[in-house]
Formats: structure tokens, sequence, C-alpha cells
């Protein structure tokens, strides 16, 4: 019997993280998203700082730049290392029980291993910019120019570790506006879906 | 006061049109699919065999063979012409009142007329291959390949009359996965969706 995982991918500003904290208490499971990179600076010795900061997205929105950058002799980046890490604290969680993890490729990490309700959560670039700048107190100067980087930074992330195409819809089972549905019928539907879901 | 319309957006075989019909029956709203090409055959001429062909799929999978196809002196194709009389059958359907459209790019042409909830079906490739063999009678050898070749002549059509990418989840408020969710559990979610639905 293998555990039914949510698995949140969300763009950057889309309240993917929200969402998935509402989901898993509703459901009352534990929703991972912080605590992944608190379990993954014990095991690694890595800084939060440098694990939220390369956890999930490139140093830049160039596919070819990432594949050779700081790479050692072995071809192994510390960005891989962290690959590597992150993933094992992802299968971890997973054997744990029922659970929802945000972000961090964790549908791809647990392919083999768990059965993930994949989802997806984006949202205009308006809603978006208007989010960041409410919930993180992010400067009002050009928030588009700073999605629209983070937007390219975790697609080129994405693509470099699990070779498909960020937000495509068939890589997953539910994607979902979230400027068009709202936040509460965003979580509304993931719980109504996460009943459906046939793994 | 603008009509809100549903457009399903839908790969072959994944149950879309039937989802559509359903969601419309529960809504008690009237649903186009098929009648959309009788209508066209009033207007312009065409054979409802030249409709169903080219009305929503393109000759070949490939976008630069399609852009340079059967263009006559004025460069307008008899495909580009359907095009055209197709979108206004679309147009005048929404003008008359809340209702589902499956297939032939809606969404897209009814951008700035009607508040559409944007709805994507599709499925694993298996599930697709089972349906259509059950659904539709289809002969059993090789039913991939057969969809691989309409996902590929629909996403040339899509990709050449709306200048967006085919599948991409950022197209659609709500983009599902019949094959995992079921086709009631779709039914049920986008009776929910279009609840939630603020246009």
């Amino acid at each position: 019997m293998r555990n039914k995982v949510i698995t949140i991918s969300r763009e950057f500003g889309s309240g993917g993280r929200t969402i998935g904290r509402k989901v898993a208490e509703a459901l009352q499971i534990p929703c991972y998203d912080q605590e992944i990179i608190e379990k993954i600076a014990e095991k690694s010795g890595f800084t939060k700082e440098f694990i939220q900061e390369k956890g999930e997205q490139a140093a830049s929105g160039n596919w070819f730049a990432n594949a050779f950058a700081n790479r050692g002799t072995n071809g192994v980046s510390l960005q891989d290392r962290l690959w590597l890490i992150q993933g094992k604290v992802i299968l971890d969680l997973a054997q744990e029980g029922p659970c929802v993890i945000v972000g961090r490729c964790a549908h791809y990490v647990l392919r083999d291993t768990a059965d993930c309700l994949k989802v997806f959560i984006h949202a205009d670039m308006a809603s978006r910019a208007e989010r960041i700048v409410r919930v993180y107190g992010q400067r009002e100067e050009a928030p588009e120019k700073r999605l629209k980087d983070k937007d390219k930074r975790r697609a080129a992330y994405y693509e470099f570790y699990t070779d498909m195409k960020w937000g495509n819809a068939e890589n997953y089972h539910i994607a979902l506006d979230s400027g068009v549905l709202g936040i509460e019928g965003c979580v509304s539907l993931l719980l109504e879906a996460y009943g459906r879901f046939r793994a």
C-alpha cells in the first residue's frame, strides 16, 4: 500500500503554498514546504539561504548556462548535490504517510514510490504581482519583472532535472488558475479531486 | 452583461466531449459540438465531412507545411475561410446565452466577447487508447499511433491560428486528467469550478 501524496508545483505569487497549507489542514495531514529546507539543512550542512535559493530554481533562465555552471572535475555541481539530498528528504517524508509537498519537483522525485495527485497552480501576471506586493511585502517597483525572472529560473531548474516541460498540463492531474478560481476555490477543488483520485 | 461560457479543449480520446455534454446537462444549458458543424455547413456550403476533417486539425503536424499549403494567390486557404466562418458561428452561439462549447479554439475566438471558463481535458495514452477502441469502435491496431497523429495535428492547428502553445496550463483556468480523475470526477470538478468562476 503506497501513500497518497499531493504534490503542488506553482508559479511564484500564485498562492500555491497557501493553498497547500489549507488543503493539508482540511485533510489533517502534514504540509511540507519550509520543513523540507530545515531537514535538508540538517542532513547536508548547506545553509538555509543556499537551499532556499538553489533548491528549486536555476541560477539563470538559460538551460545551457546552467548545464555547464560550477561543475567540478567530476561533473557534479553543488546544486546537483542539493538535488540528490532534497530528493532523499522528499522520499523519506512520503514514506511516513499521506502529506502535501509544495515545490521542489516532488511529483518527479516520487514518480515510482508514492501515489501522487499532481497539482499545478498558476495565475495571470496581474494577480500574482498584486499578491507578492500584498503578502510578501515585495517592493512595488516592477513586480512583473521579478515574477518573469522567477518563472524563467524555476522553469529552467524543472526542465534541467526532470526533462519535462514546466507548466505543461499533461505533467499534472489538475492545473488551476488561482487568479480566476480564487484561493478558497482552489482548496475546495483540490479536496474534491483528492477524493476522486484513482492512483 | 456578458454570457458565461464553458469552453472545452481536449485531447482526442480523453472524453472531453462526454464531459462537456454532462456538464451542460447538469447546468441545463446547451452544449455545442456537432451542432457547430451543422451550422457551419448551412452558412458555408462546405460539406460536414470537410468541416469535421479541417475544422480543428491541421493537414499535417508540421507548422511550416501548413502555413504554405493550398493557399491561393490571395494567400487565403479553404481552411482559413472555414476558420473565419467557424469563428462567426461560435460568436453567434455565445451571444445567445450561457453554453458549453467543445473544441474549435472557442476560448480564443471568444477572448474579447464572452466570459469563458477555459477548460482543458487530457489523459494518458493508455486510457485514451482504451477509450477510442471502446467508445468509437476504432480498430484496435495501433490506436496509439492514431492518437499521436491526432495530437500533432490538433496542436499544429491550434498553434497556427491562436499563436499559443497547445496543452500549456496557463492557457486554461482548469486542466484535468480524465484518466486519473474519471469522467464523473471531471464533471463534478467543472461544476464546482463554474460556480467559483470569477470572470
